[in-house]
């Protein structure tokens, strides 16, 4: 076997501190055990937001849990600062998608969004934060984005904070292309920015109307072809990593 | 009704010309007369490549077969053309994903690639063909992207054509990042651009370095998190069309 970094990483709430121990629940333990087929001695990384990246010995498993003894930290907890991105329910594989890649563009927050279109009033919060625990452990990063209870666009934009530009992706062409509207951004405001995904069958006029009203409000296009509500958001989060982010930076702990 | 555009667009392989007939087979007939119930006389968007995209209306459906009457052209024939997307075969999911972001953000090629560390070598061309149809169908694109056969890494590097850019999404953070890379590149070559993301688990070393020696190879890289395959193939695709391609257009035929 290699001595190389262990390749299994996972996400532990409890706090981390060399030779602390670690007790995983049922998932995590059957994952070790039975899918991983980890034996006893074997290390993985584990990391949580508070304490960064540690390397973790197999301890026992046993009755669904799993006892793990923290060894050495390998990475220490760093702030992850990234957009937040609002979005319209649409079908579940597209919702897991969505809560996938957007784990992996480094979004710090993800907001499921009502309008007028919503075809999908039943999102689970847990599965979209189990979707981005997942993309989390597999892609590296230390912090998991928060997820929030889903909000009317009435509520969203009484509440949204004067500070942070939030950019609605208009399929209907009425904003400047993307690459534009980020460029004009000032660095500062726009590691706060906020970027907004319609419905499928788009934003309705009138919703579209009171938003390009808002002061803190940009609208963005993205090109000829209609995107879908999760391609849109997507592609957002890509050219602002692109422009604005962190995709100056190599590879995290390689 | 509305007596706006037609909601359904459909693809459509033979000639289309005013006043001309155009018989559907088995899979769109069915989806016109029982997933849309769509009844005589009432119109959908037909297109091709050669053609444009015309009004059509429904005179017939029997037999499994749908016989469209065609009316008006709405849209003038067009290149579309965009860069190519070399991929390695992942799991069936995100190969229907990949090619139906990939359709959305304009590819003009989609073309499996395997590499040393590709698992799957069973692909479908057709069921990658129809995930591209049905994709183009929805964005409004009026032409199809090409699929083409899987090629072996190797057979790729000696037969690539010398003046179009290969940009290989690398993992290891041996290149540049993906916007610095695209800003270098004279616009006549970066419209022929084509991208290779590799498989899940990444390229060889031995593959990266052969790659790096070609001529036309650049490599980009796609920032600290580690992105799974198709989440690279798109994130490529999405800094193209933002920074190079037709995003600064308006929704077309609107």
């Amino acid at each position: 076997m290699s001595a190389g970094k262990p390749k299994i990483r996972l996400y532990v709430g409890q706090r981390l501190a060399a030779a602390g121990e670690v007790t995983l629940g049922d998932r995590q333990a059957h994952y070790l055990a039975h899918v991983m087929r980890l034996s006893r001695g074997q290390a993985v990384l584990v990391f949580n937001d508070q304490d960064g990246e540690w390397r973790a010995r197999l301890e026992d498993v046993a009755r669904g849990r799993a006892l793990m003894v923290v060894d050495a930290q390998l990475r220490v907890p760093r702030a992850e600062p990234g957009p937040w991105l609002l979005f319209s329910p649409v079908k579940k594989s597209s919702i897991d998608f969505v809560a996938e890649k957007a784990t992996e563009l480094g979004v710090s927050r993800l907001w499921p969004v009502y309008t007028v279109r919503t075809q999908t009033r039943r999102i689970s919060l847990d599965r979209l934060r189990n979707r981005a625990v997942e993309a989390a452990e597999q892609c590296g990063r230390l912090t998991i984005p928060e997820v929030w209870r889903p909000i009317s666009l009435a509520a969203l934009a009484e509440n949204w904070p004067n500070d942070r530009p939030l950019v609605v992706l208009d399929e209907h062409g009425g904003g400047r292309p993307i690459n534009k509207v980020l460029e004009a951004f000032s660095i500062p405001s726009a590691t706060h920015a906020g970027f907004l995904a319609g419905p499928e069958g788009g934003f309705a006029v009138s919703e579209l109307d009171a938003l390009a009203a808002l002061p803190f409000v940009t609208r963005a296009s993205l090109g000829p072809r209609i995107l879908r509500s999760e391609t849109a958001a997507i592609a957002a989060l890509v050219c602002w990593q692109a422009l604005i982010g962190d995709w100056t930076e190599p590879p995290a702990g390689r």
